[in-house]
């Protein structure tokens, strides 16, 4: 499989078997999603010390907590006695200390062991009192970019400049575009999580490109009309497709939306830049907000999507209307999600057993695809004569 | 495993796991549901260019629609591009295409590839403008036979003549006697689909017994007092069930049901004929009506069965009570499904691991048996010592 | 894994997979639920001469019946002849033998094959007629104690003294002490069906330690102030928690309760013993009454445990008032249940991969994991790298 930008020719996609397999799916929850960072929590749910968040990551529900010292950490949400569940609600605020509630081993906010009954006695097997990180809960890496908590279960985690950040620079060709929309100091106006019964792949695969915009998309291409032309914003490196001559802003009928966020420049304005950052990310940049999507997949047929529209923290304060710039955004979820939807029962027919194909404005995907199968390594396809 | 005819020795039925196992299930997908002649939808419910409907067959969904010149098609149900799933609703009415929702590719009713964004620009890997049939839908051979059309996704069907009209002739002894009753021009005066918890194969051999009719199909036996006796019609070539003498009419009531049909002899009139077509089908010939039954075995223990009442087009465009005669055999489903189900937990009992008993009534259904493992293959049995 | 009693470094626990593993569970099903003795109902449940019950014992569906001899018999519920289920309702009363209700075949309450259409006419292969114990219900070994139907799937069953009479003799210390309460004799005043969604070996462990006790059962270390300091009554020989000094009787408010049964002992009376008899049993010995919990282990992570609270027949046929002594042990019963299900889903995760850790107070659970694991042997472990 390779991709030979600019010719016409059809190039093939992934096999069926990529979509369906709990083998390949597992093998993606190893390497992928339990092998690179993972954006989990926006930082700014979780302002004040003691507050927590529940995530799945993976197979892995991890916490991730602000402590004391203000400092935001993710640990295994796994008491280290007898495994119960420290937390089984999807968030909340504690005060100094997560407890297991089943014999109340009890560790601070750094994840030290501090309390058990019986704690000074007990020995580890060298005979020694038990070292209390070595019993604490076990951590996992967080770094915070765009005003979120990205994490990442391995031991050894890659590199966060050159898998995320520089993600977002290659799309852009430019380290400094994104700090012009400054995303971190944002407030969420609008969250909504979608439950699709379709793989990731087929998620990420419809993002990247925009084939498909003037056959479901009416919305979004009477606002950005070069999306009519099916050539993604993804397809050019810099490229954000320009606003159509009688559009004010990226609302559901092309009126004015807020002030244009303070750093975005000249070149930015009235222009739509959408970006993936493998493996679960996709940054939508318009003037004025962002839209932000969170993928966790659950299953080869099944992942939710998180999704947050950002506004100043002003336009969230204020309580002003955001309704028609989120009602656009959603109505193109919703219609993605279908498409996704509906093409996941055919992953596993014949038909589909070698794939099918891609377009030369969706060319671009077969790059994923091979970014897939590096990280996964090639399957052995069954022998099927059927 | 061998027949002894006229033995009267009992003889061992399938092993409980042919009933339960995903392996074995998945063996009979490949190698019957989706090798041999798979009846598939009435052709009468699809009369008019342009109307097509969504049927599983084996573990592929295909679409069978009448063409604008008349004839009737398969195709699978899977658009050539990304895969996406023509059409989702169980059936419909097109105006003279097909198109995929999700990039617009459209097909003629014959599968050609007649439009797509940028078509005329897409070449294939040589650099050629692409084949319109190579990227046309899926074909998948179909032949109509008593009003119904069967399909059959295999590359090489086997004969239809041998595999499906000869069951008929083999079971009625004279190649003619279907004929007599047109069954291809009946109409459909009712549908019931009945979704049952039991192995596709429990089904078969339920339908090709009488030992049972006695304890549980008290209306049946009335109406046809020698199935009290257990012997199955099915085990005589040529032999049907007589009419009771008090008996007017095949109903619930042993009323008089409607004409004989135009061309049913005196030999057949006033006699119940069953007949299985292997795997999935039953057609049942009494004088006025034909009931025919199509399975969907879905799962090792999930099968749908559609049953269809067949009368004169004059019985159904007049509306004439239909109630009576489709009691009858509504309620001997109903009693058999029933015992089906009763029937398929057992299966995976230690009790049935080397399977049951088939008494001499019940000896034509180790035929049966010899011919799915001849179709699948001996499994390695688990060498289980429990 | 070794017990060193005494010692107080922290011990290995099984490591997680031992609790979710499909292989795992089915290896239990193999070499300990279907080889051992279960404990499958109540006897004085099935008084009178054909009332039958059906009970899941592994993977297979039991029924226990009282003979026209009053004698308790088991059997498979699984007709010899095409494998129906000869009874479909949890429990009921049959005149004088059960049939099939599929073909009618007939059996003997003490398993003999009665009655069955042409069943004189019937020859096994030899030619001869069938013998009809030989074609009769499949027999399951059946022993009663303490008012239970105690039954074994295996062929060869083991020592029903050693392995359940033996168990509370260890427990207790003296192989008397168990006849004072005289269990077979009492009746059940309440019974309570838990669903757990928790692998059994959970339910167990939880069972045996209560260094819990003290964060989840405020009304338990109210009635027996020793188990606040976290020591499980079943780590000593023969030793029972005493009523604390203002409780009257084992109730939820220790308010009093009945009258010590007629045999308990000046040193059993005022006391609580918690027994364990592997693999599903739970008895706990209170002066005035029995609390007696059976455990059904379905799937890895689900477990039905039904509770029996048993009284004197006195208190239960003159109506007295029993919810103050179920109310006690149903609360202890939801938070342990509780505990076990907020444990279970950490047994797949990463941090529970080599298992957690076992305090002293929680030693005697590794001779558990050491009996589980002697059963049905050391497992592979996935060489998984993640």
């Amino acid at each position: 499989m390779t991709t030979t930008e600019g010719s016409p020719a059809l190039l093939a996609t992934l096999p069926g078997e990529f979509y369906t397999s709990p083998t390949i799916f597992a093998a993606e929850q190893d390497e992928i999603f339990e092998k690179l960072w993972f954006c989990a929590a926006r930082s700014g749910d979780l302002a004040n010390p003691g507050q927590f968040k529940k995530v799945q990551v993976g197979r892995e529900s991890v916490l991730v907590v602000r402590g004391k010292d203000g400092v935001l950490r993710a640990f295994l949400n796994v008491c280290r006695h007898r495994g119960a569940a420290l937390c089984t609600e999807p968030e909340g605020q504690v005060k100094r200390s997560l407890q297991c509630p089943y014999h109340a081993w009890t560790y601070a906010l750094d994840g030290k062991l501090i309390a058990a009954p019986n704690l000074a006695s007990l020995k580890d097997a060298s005979g020694e009192g038990i070292d209390r990180y070595e019993y604490g809960l076990v951590a996992v890496a967080l770094r915070e970019w765009l005003g979120y908590a990205w994490v990442c279960l391995a031991d050894d985690p890659p590199s966060f400049d050159d898998d995320v950040i520089g993600e977002v620079t290659r799309r852009l060709g430019d380290p400094t575009a994104v700090d012009h929309y400054d995303v971190a100091s944002l407030s969420v106006g609008r969250r909504v999580v979608y439950d699709v019964a379709a793989n990731w792949k087929l998620i990420v695969e419809n993002f990247m490109e925009c084939y498909h915009c003037a056959t479901i998309h009416p919305e979004l291409t009477e606002v950005l009309p070069e999306f009519a032309q099916g050539l993604a914003a993804q397809y050019y490196v810099g490229h954000g497709a320009e606003f159509g001559s009688g559009i004010s802003g990226f609302t559901i009928d092309g009126s004015a939306g807020f002030e244009t966020l303070p750093g975005v420049t000249e070149d930015q304005d009235r222009r739509y830049y959408a970006i993936t950052i493998k493996p679960t990310v996709f940054v939508n940049l318009v003037p004025d907000h962002i839209i932000f999507h969170r993928m966790y997949p659950l299953a080869p047929d099944r992942t939710i999507v998180e999704c947050d529209w950002l506004y100043t923290a002003d336009v969230v304060a204020e309580g002003r209307d955001v309704s028609r710039s989120v009602e656009l955004f959603h109505r193109v979820n919703e219609q993605d999600f279908a498409a996704c939807e509906r093409t996941q029962p055919a992953m596993s027919s014949r038909a589909y057993r070698n794939g099918g194909v891609l377009v030369p404005s969706e060319h671009h995907i077969a790059e994923f695809h091979e970014w897939v199968v590096s990280r996964i390594g090639e399957h052995p396809r069954a022998d099927d004569p059927r």
